[in-house]
């Protein structure tokens, strides 16, 4: 069995409510009560990089999930990641041409810790399609995989799509 | 993009809790809500074979399920069914030689309708491995992709598992 | 502020999923879960007398919530009862002359570690009911009372209306 | 069987994810659908005055729902608000003179369209309150009831909890 490493970085994911505040906030990932749910029987490891909302994601974010990218031992990778920069840091990661590895980026469109979230169907899906796909850097989002150059987000609408290719 | 057939069977997936009786029962499939609840923007069909149980799933019931698979025009089609019988059923696909299309079988230990269902999981898992895997038959539970024949459900545990080959 | 013992029997209110069987059973109460949920600030005590369906409540057991009750220190008590022989039940408290108590029985229709489930707002309602009413035998179930001698649970719809006092 | 109004403010109760923005916000209110799932058999009449956040309910805010109480043919009446300025309303309530009828105000730390709410817990609170509580006003929350002027929130906690009576 592929051993697959899941790099946490926060995003709408991992939202919880705050009920003191009546704000949005982090505490800790869901990612591993969600593999409960899914009754995921992987070879897995689940590393919290950061926990933040990716519009606060800078170069300095995006370079250390580069860097824990080229260190893992595993040849899959799934990243949880905001949806709004997600697409900027598969195109970081693709130009850091991490060789033979499979890298997804997926996230949410709502917490999993409320009702409704698409955060369970996109993780079944990343991690189906890590196992996969050839080495490369993809988001998976909305049932779909889209390689880093190819894709959007359309803010509009909440959905990636399919995007000319950039460079 | 692959146009994908979902054919419904029905199983722990779509049962329901009937409040005047106290007993699991069926109406309709949830697979659409659930499709919904992933966001999922692909080419489906969804289309409703039967709602049994899986105990209940006999020989006239899997040729329902083969004649379907033989007639859809899509290539690409996921079977939501029952778990104690799913091997069976993807036995009877192989069986048939149905060239040319990727058929994947999922289902779910929890009903969608309950708490702490694996359902989206898996929904979102089987529709993903639908679209990368060669032709062939697969069951996607737990995470994983097997082929049809190198795979059976652990009625203990309740995990699908590997499983020597069988002919 | 007034104590209240929570005596818990069992009941839809706390049936789970099997997911080897697929059938409904009992583990440990939700009812601890639930007022957690609720956020609930009262003077309380929460004791599980047995765990059973309410079909399978006969003399013996109502025998043991009579003797409960009549030993408990509480005033004020709220019983967790399967729907189908609640009112039963509450005859039998009130054939006790129990004095100076109020007691309440509610249930659900639905398990609360189900979705769409009645419990938590039955909770809400019955813990509401027996801090203001005065001492006696009651039903608390779709957001009324009733005396225990004025109410039945009619079959046909699930729902708990008033009928011509019984003696 | 009493008949009650449901006015309907706002507050966190009926908070909704927006997941193009990732802010809260509101749409139409929930109680509809909780009194559903409460399988409710009230004669009731839920009307929304206003949707609003309690930090942005103003004198003018508060003489609105002032008028409808008065105005209102039920004598039983629920308000679901927001919890930072429940209390407040309660006291213009209060200082209205309303004769002759029960006023229950209540609302929600966690919005009920997310996991984990105890607005489901506090609608069967305080509808139960309404029907029982002689004329006056109150807040029902955390499982109990308290006088408009013997009651604060208290900010750190969250809780509800007795305060000195004010004038």
């Amino acid at each position: 069995m592929k051993q697959i490493r899941i790099l946490v970085t926060g995003g709408t994911f991992d939202k919880e409510y705050d009920e003191l505040t009546g704000r949005l906030f982090f505490r800790d990932t869901h990612v591993e009560e969600m593999l409960r749910r899914g009754r995921a029987r992987l070879d897995l490891a689940v590393e919290t990089v950061m926990m933040i909302d990716s519009l606060e994601m800078d170069d300095r974010g995006r370079a250390a999930i580069v860097a824990r990218c080229a260190e893992a031992r595993e040849e899959a990778i799934v990243i949880t990641h905001g949806t709004d920069t997600m697409v900027d840091t598969a195109r970081a990661l693709a130009g850091a041409a991490i060789a033979r590895k499979t890298i997804v980026l997926t996230g949410a469109m709502v917490p999993y810790a409320f009702g409704s979230s698409d955060g369970l169907f996109n993780l079944g899906s990343a991690l189906s399609f890590v196992q996969v796909l050839p080495a490369g850097v993809y988001v998976a989002m909305n049932g779909r995989h889209f390689s880093w150059n190819a894709v959007r987000k359309n803010r509009e609408t909440g959905v990636f799509e399919p995007a000319g290719e950039r460079h």
